[in-house]
């Protein structure tokens, strides 16, 4: 059998699973129906990803072969598994799910970011609480408290920003239609980042995003099992 | 052979067609290799809708069959005509294509509204104009000066809305991969809402955005004959 192997960020606690681009990467592999085990790997721990090129997570080992950045695993499953279940839905499903990756990271992660950075800091060990902050308050030019105020007011517009999102729900159950596809993947990532890092209740209970990212969720608890979670949804 | 007639929103010269929903079905059919001829539709003619269920265009006669809503007239065409290249590239396409609806719907439009609505009322007939100023003003709560004030200030925010669009295609051709797909069509309609009715160039010649653009413009050239535009793009 293929040992197949994912380095998966983690917060003090091992067992805190919280990178949203980790997610997406543990959801392509249950979607594949692949069997996989996952390394807890923290921000300080540089050189155990010295083998790999860019030295962020995920990374993927399958065998013999080492696949790095979550776009490029999900790219890569698809390819390596075609008779598992598409992760795209086909060649033009592949092409119109880049939106839903590009949507998530220059919109709603950069927006989610300023709700929920402020929480990672204190559920880090040591060394990797120092490099988070440092590195994080030069990426944004102001310190962690400082991005993050606000945030309960801020809620509405978090909200809003889900509101094409929200859309699509009213008229199916899954933004890949019957059944979720990575794009769904991509978007929910980001909540179940908040969702592991943050108390902040973000979504209102008779939210469809709510609703949807419960049926996410469901359809793939074995990659939830035993992580800490917070509340996401009010209620 | 079937007479095909689509109803299509006009300003006081009867070219310049300009609506964003029109502009997807026009572009629908086109991908579909149709042939039709257009009905130029005013604001003030409700009485030559009357035999339509919501009164508002584009409406699509195909034969026997009346279709309305620009979505519906996509989903009809891809199911009547599916020997003709696809809109979506399948079922999952046409789910994931949803979401790209949504995004021009109710983040993309909303946002282009506020840039140009204020050039809508002097290309418009006068019965339509003083409709189009008091329908507008009573849904934006404001009159038309005031919904579209300082828009040079804010044109980085209209461009920055585009930064997931502008992320895709860094990476390939059109939002469909190689070859435009509707998701590109329902893109593009709120750019070529602008350029029919607005003398502003919100487009930056560099902009992956504006070479896009042309890409998709290219790939149909027979569908914007005759239509006068302003320039859209800088230099």
């Amino acid at each position: 059998m293929t040992e197949r192997v994912l380095y998966d960020l983690a917060a003090a606690d091992a067992d805190r699973r919280f990178s949203p681009f980790c997610w997406r990467a543990k959801l392509a592999l249950a979607h594949k129906q692949l069997p996989f085990d996952t390394i807890p790997w923290r921000f300080a721990e540089k050189d155990t990803l010295a083998f790999s090129q860019h030295g962020k997570v995920p990374i993927l080992r399958d065998g013999e072969r080492v696949v790095e950045d979550s776009w490029q695993i999900a790219e890569y499953l698809e390819a390596t598994y075609p008779q598992a279940p598409s992760l795209f839905g086909g060649g033009a499903g592949l092409a119109l799910t880049r939106f839903f990756n590009a949507y998530t990271d220059t919109v709603l992660a950069p927006q989610m970011a300023s709700f929920v950075m402020i929480d990672i800091e204190g559920l880090l060990d040591e060394a990797s609480a120092r490099d988070f902050r440092k590195t994080r308050e030069a990426r944004f030019g102001k310190s962690l408290e400082a991005f993050c105020s606000d945030r309960e007011a801020r809620l509405p517009t978090l909200r809003a920003t889900l509101n094409p999102v929200r859309h699509v729900l009213g008229q199916q159950a899954f933004l890949g239609g019957e059944a979720p596809l990575y794009a769904d993947y991509c978007v929910f990532s980001v909540l179940q980042w908040a969702r592991c890092v943050s108390p902040m209740r973000l979504l209102a209970a008779d939210d469809a995003v709510a609703q949807w990212y419960l049926r996410v969720a469901a359809a793939h608890e074995a990659v939830f099992e035993g992580v800490p979670v917070f509340e996401l949804i009010e209620g």
